[in-house]
């Protein structure tokens, strides 16, 4: 097997074990076991369980970052921006929904560098989400509640998408897409 | 101090501890610590740490079923029963906050009676809110979505409302309440 193949599956093991017990609880020695290769040999591929979860968090950051700055800079209408977030979020959840366990429970347990430069992608993030809806506002294009109500009405859904999704079984991802973005978009009335 | 008033004092100095570090780093020490008394002397008023949690989170889960028992069996139409049952979570956050905390994060270290007490509470719930929801397309009151999907967006924003809202310095509740109705009921666009 590829280091770098090697490498992302020692990631993923951790992913799920960091979803189930906590990034604390979790030992290099449970990682190893959980894949059945010896503690020592994890180290040829990674240097700590900190690089893994910086690794994990910072990658899934960096993603969300990338996808905001596309949609900001680009020149469609507030409402296909907004659907273009939910979009992005929903991929993510659908392609890494134990990355964004991680990434919600245990970012706090970054280390110093990491952590401040995944706070500040975190903040950018909002503060670009904020100017979207503040501008739809003020062209009307949307409807003119308080800005941070509404972001946040549609934040805390997208983001706890990774812990209902996997739950639903007869929901399939175009379905999500499409009633999600009607939902929180257009309401229910 | 009454004995009732003094059991509340516990509770509530217990709701911050725990919030703040997790129901299982507490201990009755810290607990004691953080009011100035010793910890002899809490169990005059609670047995153990487990009664506390159980107070906290059996209380507000009542609440929350009591005042939904109430809206289902009413006679108003899907949109009120919606939103009076936003009403009902912005209620019992403004009032507290802190307790909601121990309910999210700590509700699995309830022991045997009470988790399966708690379980079943949360489970008729998130039936009953399905049911309005369904019962509001059959009869065309809302739009017709996955239901499912209309559930999630809607708890998953009310059940984050604690952790956001406490954060926010200038928006009173008569905003927050209006706004945030507008939003989950009629979007945005």
């Amino acid at each position: 097997m590829k280091p770098e193949s090697r490498k992302q599956e020692i990631i993923n093991a951790a992913s799920i074990l960091f979803k189930e017990k906590g990034y604390s609880a979790v030992t290099m020695r449970d990682l190893a076991k959980a894949m059945g290769i010896k503690a020592a040999s994890l180290y040829n591929h990674i240097q700590s369980k900190q690089e893994i979860l910086a690794t994990i968090i910072i990658e899934l950051a960096e993603e969300f970052t990338t996808g905001m700055n596309r949609i900001v800079n680009s020149e469609k209408s507030t409402i296909q921006k907004l659907e273009n977030i939910i979009d992005l979020h929903i991929d993510v959840t659908l392609r890494n929904a134990d990355g964004l366990a991680s990434l919600n429970n245990d970012w706090m347990h970054l280390e110093e560098e990491n952590l401040q430069y995944f706070e500040k992608m975190r903040q950018d993030y909002e503060e670009n989400f904020r100017n979207i809806v503040q501008k739809g506002v003020d062209k009307s294009e949307i409807r003119s509640y308080n800005i941070e109500i509404m972001v946040f009405s549609t934040l805390s859904t997208l983001r706890t998408l990774y812990l209902w999704y996997p739950k639903q079984n007869d929901i399939d991802a175009a379905i999500l897409k499409h009633d999600m973005m009607s939902v929180l978009l257009k309401g229910v009335v």
